[in-house]
């Protein structure tokens, strides 16, 4: 809360309207002037999606339709990493009840974002690995700070990215450079992923990529709102049903895959090796 | 008919003799010498797609077929405009029984078109917007003259593309820059269409068109024909598919759609727009 | 047997161990130090690919696995001609029963194929028609030598493609470009399968092609296996399923089509322009 509090006065100086009254781990404003909603994720050090994270991403997500938000654009308060994806201690020795609940909240976040009314732009100021990728893959636009790295890397660590993250991943890249990113779990270089199509325009800074978000969304204001989101509906409703019919499996296969030996010693070799570099 | 007995005397000394005796809104000839049929959309002053226009190319297409076509051309009369395409007095307030006969005929037309056992080019003449662009689309290569536009800009009039019109961009231009494209509504010039892969060479005028529609379809003669059309089957039958197992539910949609107080608003701006355009 | 005996000194000498000590058609053999298997396709001339040569493929596939092969290299003794595809004795004129087993392990072979747990490459060191490009599209990564040809070209020998086939060919160069070249049976040179992304490096001969090759499965080895290869599965999948829930319908539309006194003309004039080019 402090840093909305802190925000505020000088957010409304500027027309900037804090929305999330509640949350602590993301800021949600809006542009009073273009009605655009900026989701910021602020769980530092890493923004690391874990249960609490994801149900503020849920929530500011459905307050952005309540809104009448006319785009969002999704972005970190971390000039250095958008999202470092899922926190690995919900996967590590996890606790059935909570790491059910943690699988069931990322399929109900991304079920939420892959089809939002509204336009969406993620602004990728930093490293996104892995569920960071995939929060940006689901928007519909991505335009990415130089100098950072984005990709779904999960089998360097041992567990295997989902089909809806592949499908995802797919719908931006297709299936034949999906197939060699993902199977060598390859960071794409912000210039590698322009060249590839992962990612749409590159920027200087996150203030050049707020701006060309807020660019991008305007595109669409003279579009009505209704027919643009049936659109956006029909072109992804087959990847969002596949899941929606199968969220039962998915969140078992989920649970046979990362508490798979392998998966749980992968994972504890990451995270010794993460506290080895922060103690350096 | 004028249009056709008029060229007549020119079209015999050529080689070229007419199919269609009873057609209007189109033209159907054939090259007695290469097989090549070429059907050309005559429905001033914009080949707009109404009931009677579909029902002469659909019937056109099964002559084609009835007649050993080696391939077909398909163009425009009117060196502008391709076709506007579908007739927006069809959908704004209509009559019950004549709108579903209306879309039931698109829907045969697309599926007659969309797995010719001949192949089929599009000389692009003109302008392609909408149903004008989904026959381009529908056709096995396209050849477009400079300085024109071509998309599916449905939302732009409040209205939304169906399933088929946004499979059959999938199928050339991929999920991504078809998302981009659809959300939008956005016209492609000549240009952009070409790097998109949206039509797959640009030339000077129709005449040219032609001559290259002619080579094109010249590369498959030495193909046996029967196993190239059950090849062609192969690539498109599924997405073919998707509509005939739901012709029923694809027209409700339609017609919920369509009805929508939001969507015949949009569509009376738009008819009161081109009125305006035409008294000026 | 003989070439096996023949190298196995040499092969002993340089680390490279001779697996499938029964296998006539194919040679298997592993590099000790890096766990890489090749297999080599050996029946002259063309390595034509009928029921004796896929029964040998399909063991040595399974024998890769039993080995824990840490990847496979596929490629031909023969530079020149990696494979000429479906050997064409197999379709014309075919007794029932052993054309119903030569179609069934064509099936076995491309579904273990597509889906092995270790990486493949192919090194394309010839041309490459129908089958034969099956097999390389069926791999992970392409490595082809300049100046040769490959492409599913049935549809010139008055044959189709089955609905697999065209899915491995769809899944690497999409759905535009695949309807380009298999309605007309394109063979690319090198060239123009590098341009289309149809290969992935050009070399100028076997042995920097196997180098290559080599480096590409190199950068699996920190990749954990399982996890790898479960992604892997879940990208190919739905592709797989597709034959595997519709085996015995496959083989029945392969019988109709190959039957057919159209096509059975056009391999019968095929066989004999081989014949004709054989005796000059």
């Amino acid at each position: 809360m402090a840093l909305l509090c802190f925000q505020s006065l000088r957010m409304l100086r500027s027309g900037i309207r804090c929305m999330s009254q509640n949350a602590q781990l993301v800021s949600l404003t809006v542009n009073d002037k273009t009605g655009v909603a900026t989701l910021s994720l602020q769980r530092p050090p890493v923004n690391s999606l874990n249960l609490e994270l994801l149900t503020e991403i849920s929530s500011a997500l459905t307050e952005a339709t309540d809104n009448n938000s006319r785009g969002l654009i999704l972005t970190s308060t971390n000039d250095g990493v958008f999202s470092a994806g899922l926190d690995i201690l919900e996967m590590y020795k996890p606790n059935l009840d909570r790491v059910k609940e943690f699988w069931t909240k990322l399929q109900e976040t991304w079920i939420k974002l892959y089809q939002t009314a509204y336009p969406t732009v993620a602004v990728i100021n930093g490293h996104s690995p892995a569920g960071g990728c995939l929060l940006a893959l689901s928007c519909e636009h991505r335009i990415m700070v130089k100098n950072f790295t984005i990709g779904l890397n999960e089998t360097r660590l041992g567990i295997v990215a989902p089909p809806w993250f592949i499908a995802s991943m797919v719908n931006v890249i297709g299936q034949r450079q999906s197939e060699r990113a993902l199977t060598l779990g390859h960071m794409f270089t912000t210039e590698e992923a322009k060249n590839v199509g992962l990612i749409d325009e590159i920027v200087q800074n996150k203030a050049e990529g707020t701006t060309q978000a807020e660019a991008f969304i305007q595109k669409f204001a003279k579009i009505p709102f209704q027919a643009r989101s049936l659109t956006k509906t029909w072109l992804r409703n087959k990847t969002v049903e596949s899941l929606v019919k199968n969220r039962e499996d998915d969140l078992n296969m989920f649970l046979q895959v990362v508490t798979q030996p392998n998966a749980q010693e992968s994972l504890g070799h990451y995270i010794q090796s993460l506290k080895n570099k922060a103690t350096k």
